[in-house]
């Protein structure tokens, strides 16, 4: 017989690259910006929530041509002349926050933010159309001190959510003195060179200093055997920027002498030099040594957008990757100085100053540290045993929950026990309560440890629960008592 | 002078029914959604965070012609053949999640969710096209305990976020006797006349009994003297449905047994008293007495989707209305059972019961009680008197928050010391620390306490201001100790 009614129900999924959280994730997640957002406030920085829709033309970016706005973000029709969008990421809409309050909001404003932001690309394995960002931001200072402070709040915050010092570092280097460096070797003036020589720069730490050299150079035999074409660069341009990226010495002071050669007589270069020794000094008045935030002149940060000083967050304890292979956790957070954000709104340029915390990237090095809070435990299942006790057993729930436990009474169908023990199972309950006729006449309660039955709960029936020793008896009227001494005696 | 490139500056708004919500705004309504989460939390419930975008063809409703799915929801073309919307409430998301997971869930599902959701309306004042909504909801249960336990939930809820007991009072009523009692009066064949009916005595509250008794027969004057038509009802008829009204008792027993008439013999009716007298007994045993939670014959919860049990919270302290009139608060919680959501994917009935929390309302109304923590006090600032020791002030201020407190060193062009000070004004900060050339000589801090100066503050030299007596001269060394007794005092 055809169902015809079947080809009208809609198909119960998420669409494409969308993914739902269940429980302990989005509980984690949780934990972990609630600890970033106290050391945020600590610092003084006022948390912001902006609409998650604004106008395409206040978002701006992203936008090839009029006809096809919605090309990287979701967008759609307002009316006939407006189109509005998701925001896709918490920068932007800062921006549009604060020329839309810039008289009312204290000057310098420190904001911070957390949230979803949406992507309209194509999704792949682990890369979602939805994902948080959670940023903060210094706008309305050009003071270096503004930067010292996103950096030392960034190791703190590194800290709060359990990343051990020397298991991480904060990098700091400087597009100023890059800019100084390029220029001192007369490479500034081609902007496409220039951002080639960037990106090549950038893959430092994957193909080492030979691998920079040739691809600075006539090119490179990647690791699949193809030529990768390079930069062309004269021998004394390479040299130059060789001698850049190995600038680093034992101290930030040191790394800053180097450098000085390497931006020559550039007033960029200059003024990157003295701000980054600012930064430094400042640093080292809140405790943020080497051990915590080093300058490094191997820091890039992607091409547009930066300014001054930008800043990267690794984790460097390793991990086992894909291929098994052992390898470096890698960047968890970064950012920088940017001061023309504003300038789109309102003709002024705003000196501006922030980072941004790879949410998931940081909950998945949580992970693979052991440092979240562990799996919250299911809640503690009265088990029914008479339906027509039901009374009986929610006046156990509540005094489980006024005790402060976790705690419910089982609803589905109750006529079939082991049911309620995978059900107990399923919800990782550290706990049953069992209460039949025969007790009840008797003034007691069972008290049945879930924890490392989970097993052979499987199959099993009432009776056999009842001969295991993890299960014992209390009276009635110490159930609270009894439970939570049991859960505290586990948690410790 | 032509301005040519002001005319291609974005306009910095957010769109059109939209806001953005700043510093203790969020922090208050998420205080709010904490002690919430923790008493669903407490009673078993699992947090869920379904993606923000759904396909329109999971979402369904709200899709009035398949030409125009964007009607009340934000929808868009994600290719030739499908249309992603943003989600409009948390409960059709359930649906879909409940549907597309149920083989892995446990059963029932107890689960919460709190998140914002997009309405695509005609915004008003107060009224956003984007606003935050709170659910809890046992998904796989038809037993009457998982309603009872939603309704003795709501109001540990409404407790825990400081609504006083005597302060709100919970209402159930149950579909199943307004209909028993509507058949019985030989009123259930015609729909729409059902509808109007069950709108008519949801406005019992408003215009009373006698204004019900005029709008079930031939109709009644309004208070502008405009008059609105009658559903026409017979006397007869009119009788019955006020004594259901007037069904309420002492006790709910009372109310249950007087509702006997008005429900007659009709299954439904009988069905719908056997399960609110399950609720009530269940109630009882945990505590939830007529001083919480009472069956109110009255409540209708709107007109679709709901099947059986239906609950309403309302809070019952007084308020000034915009006219200056004393009335009720209202409502700030509703929910019931429903049926058919899942049915719309799997074709299989599956019971549901809930809650859904009006989170702006009851924010207001805990504004209304100052049950709120109270604003959260700005950060110490530290000033900046002298713009070489910039190194001294962030030492300073990375002290006082390596004791807890909320600190930071003014980041703004430090010339005019009165910006600082109000700067420092503008955040609601507590006190100032100050340290000149003077100080710095002698091993000294000046602390200043700013929650009194406000008005002073804003023309106050740096000498006029050393003179007031609440500022006083504590030693370099003793600055964190000193400001944390300071804060302590104050907040005791």
């Amino acid at each position: 017989m055809a169902k015809p009614e079947k080809k009208n129900r809609p198909k119960a999924s998420a669409p494409k690259g969308f993914r739902d959280y269940f429980g302990n994730e989005v509980a984690e997640r949780g934990e972990m910006l609630s600890a970033i957002a106290e050391v945020y406030d600590r610092y003084g920085f006022e948390i912001l929530e902006s609409s998650a829709i604004e106008t395409v033309e206040a978002l701006g970016k992203f936008l090839p041509d009029l006809e096809r706005p919605n090309e990287g973000v979701f967008a759609w029709h307002e009316d006939e002349e407006n189109w509005l969008a998701l925001r896709y990421d918490l920068t932007a809409p800062l921006a549009r926050v604060y020329a839309q309050y810039r008289n009312n909001l204290p000057a310098p404003y420190r904001r911070y933010a957390m949230g979803p932001v949406w992507r309209n690309e194509k999704p792949g394995p682990g890369r979602y159309r939805q994902f948080y960002q959670c940023d903060a931001d210094t706008v309305g200072s050009s003071s270096s001190a503004a930067d010292a402070e996103i950096c030392a709040m960034l190791s703190d915050i590194l800290e709060a959510v359990g990343i051990a010092r020397g298991d991480y570092v904060i990098r700091i280097n400087s597009r100023k003195v890059l800019n100084g460096a390029l220029e001192s070797l007369g490479l500034s003036g081609d902007l496409k060179a220039r951002d080639e020589i960037l990106r090549t720069i950038d893959k430092f730490d994957k193909i080492g200093e030979s691998g920079v050299e040739e691809l600075l150079g006539s090119g490179r035999l990647d690791a699949s055997g193809a030529f990768i074409e390079g930069v062309g660069l004269e021998p004394k341009q390479i040299g130059g920027m060789l001698a850049l990226l190995a600038s680093r010495g034992q101290s930030n002071k040191e790394t800053l002498d180097n450098l000085k050669s390497a931006v020559g007589a550039t007033e960029a270069g200059a003024n990157g030099l003295r701000e980054l020794d600012q930064i430094s000094n400042l640093l080292d008045a809140q405790g943020c040594g080497l051990d915590r935030i080093i300058i490094d002149p191997g820091v890039v940060r992607g091409l547009g957008y930066y300014t001054g000083p930008v800043f990267e967050a690794e984790l460097t304890f390793e991990i086992l990757d894909e291929k098994g292979q052992r390898r470096q956790f890698g960047s968890v957070a970064g950012g920088g100085r940017y001061d023309d954000l504003v300038k789109r709104f309102t003709g002024q340029t705003v000196p501006a100053t922030g980072i941004s915390i790879g949410v998931d990237r940081l909950l998945a090095a949580l992970r693979e540290k052991g440092g979240l809070g562990g799996s919250k435990k299911g809640p503690v299942v009265v088990t029914v045993m008479d339906r027509d006790r039901m009374a009986d057993y929610f006046k156990m729930a509540g005094e489980l929950r006024s005790a402060g436990v976790r705690a419910e009474v089982y609803l589905g169908n109750p006529r079939n026990f082991g049911n309620q023990l995978k059900y107990a199972d399923r919800r990782g309950s550290p706990l049953a309560v069992i209460e039949g006729t025969d007790e009840h006449a008797r003034g007691v309660v069972q008290i049945k440890d879930l924890v490392y039955g989970a097993e052979i709960a499987k199959n099993a029936s009432h009776e056999e629960w009842k001969k295991r020793p993890s299960q014992f008896e209390v009276g009635r009227n110490e159930l609270a008592e009894k439970v939570k001494a049991c859960l505290n005696s586990w948690s410790s």
